[in-house]
C-alpha cells in the first residue's frame, strides 16, 4: 500500500493565494501556485504608479522569491483557462494540472458595466499596465497643454474626470491633485498646473460609500481642500473621446469636456471566475463573485475553496465581506486550514471575517480611518496608514525601500517615477 | 530699433543637451530644449533595469523636473524629423520651430549592421523599453526552462548568448550571472539557476577593447570566475529564432542553441542626426557619427553644433572622442559657451577632451577602472564606480533612493525589479 501525497493546488498569487500557500508549510502535501503572472502585485498602491510615485517594481515582488523559503511550494507560471471539476483537472495554456484540493483566488478585473467600449477612453486600475497607461496619459495631458494657445482646448487637457469615489477614486484624485499643485510646481512655462480641474463622479450621495457617513465628511473635506471637485448622486451614462454624459439623480444631464477619463468604479469576477462557475453550477451574483459555504467551498464540490475578492460572503451582520486585501489574507489562512482539517479528517469553524476597520489616503498627512474602536483623520490616519502599508510590503519582499521612497517623496514632494514609457519603438528613437 | 533676443534650441535630453541648458543660465537668451520623451535616461545604468536590479523610474528623471530651476529654459515634447539648415527651421511632429543657435545632442540607437531583422531575435539596450524587453526574456528563459523535461530544449533556455563584449556586454553578461547565481538561488524547484550558460561574444582579441590591456584580463578573468564564457576572434554572421551562427577568426564556424539572444555591439546615429547630415552636407562615418570643427560646428554652419554620442571628434593623439557620458557633458558645456562666445562676437578655444578615464563594473565587488594615473580592479573599483554613478544620479534629480536600493541590493543580493511585463491587456487578465 502506497501513501497518496495529496497534491493542493492554488490559482493566483495575490494575498489570499500567497496566504493560503505560506500557511501549509507544515501540510503533508505537494503545494502548487498558479499564476500567469512572475510577480504578486501590492494592488492597494497601484495609484502610487499611476500618479508617478512609485514604480512598478516597488509595489511588485516576484512570486519565486516571496515563496522561496517555502520548499513544500512550486510555482508555475501558466494561465488556467478552464477546470473539469468533476475529473478534479485544470486546463492550463501549457497543459492540464490535476489537484485533489483547489484554493481559487483569481480575484476581480475592472468591468464597464457592459459598456466595453468606455475602456479605450477611461483606464481602469488592476494591472501594472493599466497603472502605465493612465500614468501615460495623466503626463501626457500636461504636456499636450503646455503646447496650445486654444483656452478651450487648453482646459479640456487639464480636466481629470475620476468615475467612482470608493477608496480607488479618492486616492487617485488626492495624489493626482497633489501630482498637479506640488510636484510640478514651475516644471512649465504657458501653463499653471495646479490650476487643473479634477472631477470625482460618484454615483452614491456620499464619496468612501462603504465608510461612516461622518468620515465620509471629512475625506470629501480634504479632497475640497486639495481642490477637487465632487459630484455625488450622478451617473456616467456614456464615455467618448474627451466626452463624459452625466446623468444626476434628479434627471439633469451634462456633458464634460475633459482629455483624461479615469475608471475606478466597477470590478467584475476574472475569466477563470466565470468559467468555475459555469462547470460547477455555483450561484454569482452580478459582478461574478461567487457564493461560498461557510468554509469557502462551493456546494457540492467541498474540495474547492474560493477566497478574496472572487468570494461572495454574507457576514451575520448581513454586509458583505469587502474585497480588501486583509480580507483576502484572512481567508487565504483560513483555506489552508480548511484544507489540513479536510486532509487530517477534521471537522473545520466556518470562516468569521474580522474587521480591522478601513483606511483611505487622500494626500501628504490627510486620511480617514475606521479601526471600529476610534475613527481618525488627519494626520494621525495618515500615520497609520503608512505604517500598516509599509508592514504589508516588507513582509512581501523587504521592500524596505519603499519607506526610504516615502519618506524621500514627502520631503520633497517630488514624484520620480513621472515617466511616459510604452509607446515607443526602436525605430522611433530620432531625436 | 529693438533688440532681438536670440532663440537658442538644443535637441535632446540625454547627458550632452541637459549639460548645455544648465550651462546656458545667465546668457541672454531664450533657451527652448526639445526631446520627445519625457525624461532624462542614466543609459549608463540601462543593464541594471534588464536584470531586474532597479526600476525605470530609478534610473530616470522627468526633463522638467530637472531644469525647474532654469526658468531661462523651455521644455518642449516634441519630436524633431527634419530641418531646413539654410532658413535655421526645425521641422517637428507637432509643428515648425525656429532657432538662431542648434545644439544637436541626438545620441545613437543600437543596430545590427544592416540586419535589421536579427532585432527581432536579438534586442539591444538603449531605451527603457528595450530594457523591459531584454528583462522579460531573461525572466521568461527561466520560467519556461523550469517547466521542461526535454534536456536539450532546457538547455537552450538557459542559455544566453550576449553579442558584443564592449562595456555594455561586459556589465550585461556580469550582472545576468549574478542574478543566476545569487540573486534566483531556491527560487525554482526543478531548475538549478545557476548552472546557466552564459556566453560573452567578441569580435577584437579582448574584452573592453577600448580598455588597457591588463584590464581586459582582469574583466575577462573576472568574468569566468562568474561562469561566463567569453569567445573572442568571433562574430555574428547570422540571428534567427534560438540559433545563433558564429564565425571565428580562423574560419571555423558554430551555430549555438539560445532562446535568449542580448545585443550589445553596434550603433548608429538616431534618425535626425542622418537627416542633418543629408541637408548640410557634413561627412558623416558608417554609424552616421557626425565630423565636427574644432569648436563642434559643422563645416559652414557655424550656428549648429553637435555634441555627444553623435559627434566624431579625432583627438590630437589619434584617437576618437568615445561615446561615452563625461564626453557628452564637456561638450555639451563647451556648446554653451561656444553659443554665448558667438552671441558676445568672441572667439572661442577649440573643444579639448578631458579623459576622466574608464570604468566597467562586472559584478558585486568587482570593476575595473583605467583612471589613467591609476588602474584598479576589484573592491576599489566597484566603490569608486557607486560612488562616482551616484554622485550623477543624484545630480540628475535628486535620486537619493538608488543609493539605498543598492546598498540594499548589495546586502541582500536581491533583485526587487524581476517583473515579466507589458505583452498582458485586460482581456487576458483571467486567473
Amino acid at each position: 500500500m502506497t501513501d497518496h501525497i495529496p497534491h493542493i493546488v492554488i490559482i493566483g498569487g495575490g494575498f489570499g493565494g500567497l496566504y493560503a500557500a505560506k500557511q501549509l508549510k507544515r501540510v503533508k502535501a505537494r503545494v502548487t501556485l498558479v499564476d500567469k503572472r512572475n510577480f504578486h502585485l501590492f494592488q492597494p498602491l497601484l495609484y502610487q504608479v499611476a500618479t508617478g510615485g512609485l514604480s512598478p517594481g516597488d509595489i511588485a515582488s516576484p512570486i519565486r522569491a516571496v515563496l522561496k523559503k517555502y520548499p513544500h511550494v512550486s510555482v508555475l507560471k501558466d494561465e488556467v483557462r478552464g477546470i473539469e471539476p468533476d475529473e478534479k483537472r485544470l486546463i492550463l495554456k501549457g497543459g492540464e494540472l490535476s489537484y485533489d484540493y483547489l484554493i481559487v483566488a483569481t480575484g476581480v478585473r475592472h468591468h464597464y458595466f457592459g459598456n466595453s467600449h468606455w475602456g479605450s477612453h477611461a483606464p481602469g486600475l488592476k494591472t501594472i499596465e493599466d497603472a502605465l497607461e493612465m500614468r501615460r496619459r495623466i503626463l501626457n495631458a500636461f504636456e499636450e497643454a503646455e503646447k496650445l494657445d486654444d483656452p478651450d482646448l487648453r482646459a479640456e487637457l487639464k480636466r481629470f474626470v475620476i468615475v467612482g469615489a470608493g477608496p480607488t477614486g479618492v486616492e487617485l484624485a488626492g495624489a493626482l491633485a497633489e501630482l498637479a499643485h506640488a510636484t510640478m510646481h514651475r516644471n512649465f512655462r504657458n501653463i499653471d498646473p495646479s490650476r487643473v480641474d479634477i472631477v470625482l463622479v460618484e454615483g452614491t450621495d456620499r464619496v468612501l460609500p462603504p465608510y461612516p457617513p461622518d468620515l465620509s465628511a471629512k475625506a470629501q473635506n480634504a479632497l475640497e481642500k486639495l481642490g477637487v471637485k465632487i459630484m455625488t448622486k450622478t451617473f456616467v451614462t456614456d464615455i467618448q473621446d474627451r466626452n463624459v454624459r452625466l446623468k444626476r439623480a434628479d434627471g439633469s444631464e451634462e456633458t464634460l469636456r475633459a482629455a483624461t477619463v479615469l475608471w475606478a468604479a466597477g470590478v467584475k469576477a476574472n475569466r477563470f471566475g466565470e468559467a468555475l462557475a459555469a462547470k460547477t453550477g455555483a450561484e454569482a451574483d452580478r459582478s461574478g463573485r461567487i457564493a461560498v459555504q461557510p468554509d469557502l467551498s462551493l456546494p457540492g464540490y467541498d474540495h474547492i475553496l474560493v477566497v478574496g475578492d472572487l468570494a461572495q460572503i454574507i457576514q451575520p451582520n448581513g454586509k458583505q465581506v469587502p474585497g480588501v486585501a486583509p480580507a483576502a489574507m484572512q481567508m487565504g489562512r483560513y483555506a489552508a486550514s480548511r484544507v489540513r482539517d479536510m486532509i487530517a479528517g477534521r471537522p473545520s469553524k466556518p470562516f468569521t471575517y474580522f474587521d480591522k476597520g478601513s483606511l483611505a489616503v487622500i494626500g501628504r498627512n490627510a486620511a480617514v480611518a475606521d479601526l471600529n474602536v476610534l475613527k481618525l483623520s488627519g494626520l494621525p490616519a495618515w500615520l497609520i496608514w503608512a505604517f500598516i502599508h509599509i508592514h504589508f510590503l516588507i513582509e512581501f519582499g523587504n521592500k524596505m525601500i519603499v519607506s526610504t521612497q516615502w519618506a524621500w517623496n514627502y520631503l520633497t514632494r517630488k514624484r520620480g517615477a513621472r515617466l511616459i514609457t510604452g509607446k515607443f519603438t526602436p525605430e522611433e528613437d530620432g531625436g
